[in-house]
């Protein structure tokens, strides 16, 4: 563990806490989960947020949740307990419907139980405890797979670039765009990261400028539209970006904005990096153009806090994604191992092994 | 003048009139100016802004002065007059140091007056009135030529991006890279027009998506960073941009995010076009390199109104220009014609003429 990088999420001594992501960057408050509604509501509102991390929130939800659930009937059979326990997670999954990460964490936590001969609820409790540990164990693990195998890339004095959030904040540790950084950094290796602020949402301005801070790591702030003229300065030697889906081709999905600053990098010969755990690469989806991407509310470009900053009315387009064609990507930096491009048949290779 | 474009000065039977944009989009306020120190802080506080708007304000500012002055003293000598005309106008220069435009109105007006023989000063009065309507109807027919030699451009069915304000709020009427959309629009030539909605200041979404939707034209408001998206989905045919300065070589300095949108249209083969009066080129700066870049405050990206969106002490770059090298650019739209790429050459013998 790097010393000074964020934690999303902490379970220590049974005590569940989650960084409060939508109180950042003015206020740093963690925040106790003591109940499944809490960690629901959490999760609703984007308290905590980032696929992994959800997922691992979401399994030490459903263990806090047997463990209260204990606490109030004592007596309650294993059959009737687990009953109990699949209905908590159903109603946490129902916190973020469209979160993988999330269903797939809570599934994996069921699916483990009703494989383990428990003989009474503690046991149950104990046994779910122990999976969503290892749920956020190899979530840790992989983030600093990542960080390891980007690692070699990054050069003492370089200038990175990075777009949106793909950092701690996102998972358990780390990040997957920002683990490379984090383990340069811990290395000595000084570089210097511009983080895109991100429009709409800000994840660069509000989250990823903060959490560098926090581990002392030197970033400079800029808004999306500026990346062109830094890189014309020579101040970018590489771009890392994380994603949210991968093609079979090798097509990569990943916040709005990420497409253009890819055509940016490749215009000015700089190096254009997507890291990512491998169960991001999704071989159903034949190309890019097969991702249909998310139309968001007109208010998220239009206003700013309560503040209007838009003509009522005003016609508005809203992708919450774009699709970066496989041939502007330098390389797939994965937990099992960094494949340059191109990638798409290697990584079909790996898969069907 | 084409219906329903918004105009930033008015001045109609002794009443100048300002939009003031400081209010847009919320609220459409025109405020009559009846002193030279409302029309001082009206620019000062970019009630009024734009280059040329900023001129023809400064001229009619001190006629106005010239007017009040009068008033109050109808004795005075057309000597003394003149002198305190000149107090006047050194005044308003200081609202905006920095704007070229408006020192070069105020001179002319006082230039115009000192080759005219007047008689007292009433008939003072009345000539400065006669040279800021002059000045301003010039820049209306500026603004008018520059429409018409980029209207061929302009074709049924197209989409077409801007970039930042370089619309009729900047000038006297129609804009630069505004006004051939503008005429189009009026000969029922339908296009589609997106906006970026141009960070830090969001000129884009508050002022050119404004001024478009009252004169009637189809606008897309996007933020800065879903361009890539846009113009990779074919939507966009044309990039239409204003310009702060062109260098001898071509070069042009415009709006930050303007080089990065020239570098995704020429990835996407879509043609970038300048428009701006043929006295934005400056021959005496050789190449964009010889421009300096003003950096702005950090406020700007960090805070949105009172409420701050990035963390404490994050280090900031905020340029508010950028230069776009000639060779992204596709053609000038001039008042003098449309000068296709190479340009250099050709606006130079121009010049020289």
């Amino acid at each position: 563990m790097i010393s000074n990088v964020p934690k999303s999420v902490t379970y220590e001594q049974g005590h569940l806490i989650f960084l409060d992501q939508t109180k950042l960057p003015n206020e740093v408050v963690f925040e106790e989960q003591t109940s499944v509604e809490q960690v629901w509501h959490s999760i609703k509102m984007l308290k905590i947020r980032g696929a992994p991390a959800i997922g691992v929130a979401g399994a030490y939800g459903l263990s806090l949740g047997a463990r209260n659930l204990l606490k109030k009937n004592p007596q309650i059979s294993p059959e009737n307990f687990t009953r109990e326990l699949e209905k908590i997670a159903d109603y946490l999954d129902s916190s973020r419907p469209t979160a993988v990460n999330l269903k797939w964490a809570l599934k994996r936590m069921l699916s483990s139980l009703h494989a383990h001969p428990a003989k009474n609820a503690k046991d149950i409790c104990n046994f779910l405890e122990q999976e969503a540990i290892l749920i956020h164990e190899e979530d840790k693990k992989l983030c600093k797979k990542i960080g390891e195998n980007g690692l070699p890339l990054i050069k003492n004095g370089m200038g990175i670039l990075t777009h949106c959030n793909a950092g701690a904040l996102a998972v358990s540790e780390l990040g997957t765009a920002l683990a490379p950084i984090y383990l340069a950094h811990d290395k000595g290796i000084k570089v210097k990261v511009y983080s895109d602020e991100t429009r709409p949402l800000l994840q660069g301005s509000r989250l990823t400028s903060w959490e560098l801070m926090q581990a002392g790591v030197d970033v400079t702030l800029i808004t999306d539209n500026m990346a062109a003229h830094i890189m014309s300065q020579g101040l970018i030697n590489m771009v890392i970006v994380g994603a949210d889906r991968v093609a079979a081709n090798g097509d990569v999905a990943n916040k709005i904005g990420t497409h253009g600053v890819a055509i940016l990098a490749k215009h000015f010969g700089i190096p254009f990096y997507v890291a990512c755990p491998f169960s991001t690469i999704d071989l159903k989806t034949a190309t890019g153009k097969d991702i249909e991407i998310e139309e968001r509310g007109a208010e998220e470009v239009c206003h700013f806090g309560e503040r209007r900053t838009a003509p009522e009315k005003v016609k508005v387009r809203n992708p919450a994604f774009d699709v970066t064609p496989h041939a502007l990507v330098t390389g797939l930096i994965t937990e099992m191992g960094l494949f340059p491009n191109p990638y798409a048949e290697k990584i079909k290779q790996l898969y069907l092994k």
